[in-house]
């Protein structure tokens, strides 16, 4: 089992240094060392749940020696306590952890096929569900085929992965055409790329969208990658990139029930530089009335971005029929429609929302018995 | 009704200034004043949602010419297209924005009373319940007193709000001590001041805690203003406070159907760097193996703030009765429990979870016809 263990132990300052052969060597912190400890005096071997008060564990501690074999690290503290640390388990808290991003695929318009997943067969089988989370988390989308095209079937359809973000719209939203529309979705105009809610605090993670009717002409579903655009735009125009990290939009929905408001700059960045969610609502953003200076960068840039955005190139065109459901990233797919005549046919799509939690979750349990690699599992 | 008229207006470089008696004269974008068009070509008059292409909008867009007068500010655009703005619309979009932060009261062990409502009153009536909303996002708590102590009536208090984050939890969980529990909630022990899942993304935004039973020795609630500590950080020992921003733990929480993973500073800034979030959850949070100098540093840190926010000068405790219920802001507030003999009663609460949105927008729209002031409004 064990491919790799350390072949030497070095103690310094109260610091543990472990030698490897092959991989540099490794100096450890004796409180982060200390707090990892596996014991069941340390850790509730029941939830795994640490037991140990780590806020109050001694500044001082430190290591005082440590002990190789049998597949452990047994590290002696100062005051005694004992941690046999298994070689697996070190490793593995010193791996780089398994990121939602790794081994993503950025995508423009040749991506073909879209990615797609067979209901029949991953309603039951927990592989062909897995392999369809891994699309999604891959693609930012997926298209399941062959759902019933019946009014419920898309909260059975949740009901697999887990629960649903209810909001003031309910559980299961329609989305058509209707005399009233108190949302420009509920009218036959197209719609132009754009990310769901980002007036909602938080932003839903992911949109479930179920076609039961779509016969009128015209109404295609439109993607883009918002990844792959911002990308575009920060090596094309690094400063406008920049510009749109910056400034921070506010968002607004408001009828006579409810006010939503939030905030976030149309893209955000994570930590390490990396785009961690796009946001894009050509109704309802609005900035502040800041300097005119600022808002001539910030205009400027968004036109970059947009233009990029609805850019033939980066945008890839398909139309759902009865029976599909598409499930979209909301923080990095960008999605459309095209307008449709009214009068020529109908158009009635089901929609939900869902948390990331809920989603990732799911696919990292799957993972663990389906998975082909570690990136997206546990 | 109209208090304030601009007096002047003057068109420079296509810019549009505002003179005004007794405030600085204010310079619009063009586009700014373009995109917030009010005629009925610009805006759904039905949805109030912009029909406008803002997007599109020529980034050479210049004001070529203003009118003053009826209460209006009538702009006119190079191309001739006509915004006939209202006074007070003008000066609503100018205006700082409402912010949930503002009035908020930090507050220490001396607060007295804390925060309060009678379910009897603010089940039925609108203003009561708009007041103890308010209370709530002054404090970041309120106990909700006479509300039925039976097992449904927390979903009934939830449903007078808005929908429930619903987790893999169920909507509503059960806090007691049980014998397999996969929580420590679930047992007798003490809890130290925590914020609820941090490893959930997003972070729950509200708890609801509802007593149904609660005889047993000890048992006591205990709830710290997080902001408040925070902020007394930042002033007894800045380094901390800024380590305690930047280093970024992870946060997970496993069993055999789920895994939640999340990760986040133990304090949270704002864009104006305001404190927006804590996140203390000692048994589920671990830093990477960082550099060990920089260990040594978010280590210390994290000892100073954890001190403070288990200091008793910082700390309320006070016991919840069957039919109280109480209302926490889980991105301010740390709340914990003192242990509890078993043998000696029984205490039974259950909880529920829900959005920062949800709870927002039934406080703005009811601050529409109860509120007194309007920061907390609309």
């Amino acid at each position: 089992m064990m491919r790799e263990a350390p072949n030497d132990v070095e103690i310094s300052g109260g610091r543990l240094t472990l030698h490897w052969a092959g991989r540099p060597p490794q100096v450890l912190h004796p409180l982060w060392l200390r707090e990892r400890c596996p014991c069941a005096e340390c850790r509730d071997p029941g939830t795994g749940q640490r037991l140990l008060d780590a806020w109050d564990l001694p500044l001082e501690t430190a290591v005082r020696d440590a002990r190789l074999g049998e597949g452990r690290v047994t590290v002696v503290f100062a005051n005694g306590h004992e941690a046999p640390f298994e070689v697996s388990e070190l490793l593995a808290a010193l791996g780089a952890r398994p990121d939602e991003r790794d081994g993503i695929e950025l995508w423009d318009a040749s991506l073909d096929p879209i990615p797609e997943a067979d209901w029949r067969v991953a309603a039951e089988d927990d592989a062909a569900l897995y392999d369809m989370l891994e699309k999604l988390r891959r693609h930012a989308f997926v298209v399941a085929r062959n759902v019933p095209a019946t009014p419920d079937a898309i909260a059975d359809f949740a009901a697999r992965i887990g629960p649903v973000r209810e909001t003031n719209w309910g559980r299961v939203a329609d989305v058509k055409a209707i005399p009233e529309a108190y949302d420009l979705t509920m009218t036959t105009r197209a719609l132009e790329q754009h990310a769901d809610n980002p007036y909602r605090e938080p932003v839903p993670g992911y949109v479930l969208l179920h076609c039961l009717v779509n016969d009128a002409e015209g109404g295609d579903s439109t993607v883009t990658d918002g990844f792959r655009v911002a990308e575009e735009l920060r090596r094309r125009a690094p400063d406008d990139f920049d510009a749109l990290t910056r400034v921070r939009p506010h968002f607004r929905y408001a009828d006579d029930d409810t006010l939503l408001e939030n905030e976030g700059p149309l893209i955000e960045l994570d930590s390490r530089g990396r785009v961690r969610q796009v946001r894009l609502s050509n109704r309802t953003d609005q900035v502040d009335a800041e300097d005119p200076d600022l808002l001539d960068r910030y205009y400027s840039a968004r036109r970059q971005f947009t233009q990029l955005v609805n850019d033939p190139a980066f945008k890839v065109q398909f139309k759902l029929n009865p029976g599909d459901l598409m499930v979209m990233d909301n923080y990095r797919l960008l999605h459309g429609r095209s307008g449709y005549k009214p009068g020529t046919g109908h158009r009635h799509m089901r929609q939900l929302y869902m948390d990331r939690d809920v989603v990732g979750s799911r696919r990292k349990v799957l993972a663990r018995r389906h998975g082909q690699d570690t990136a997206s599992g546990a």
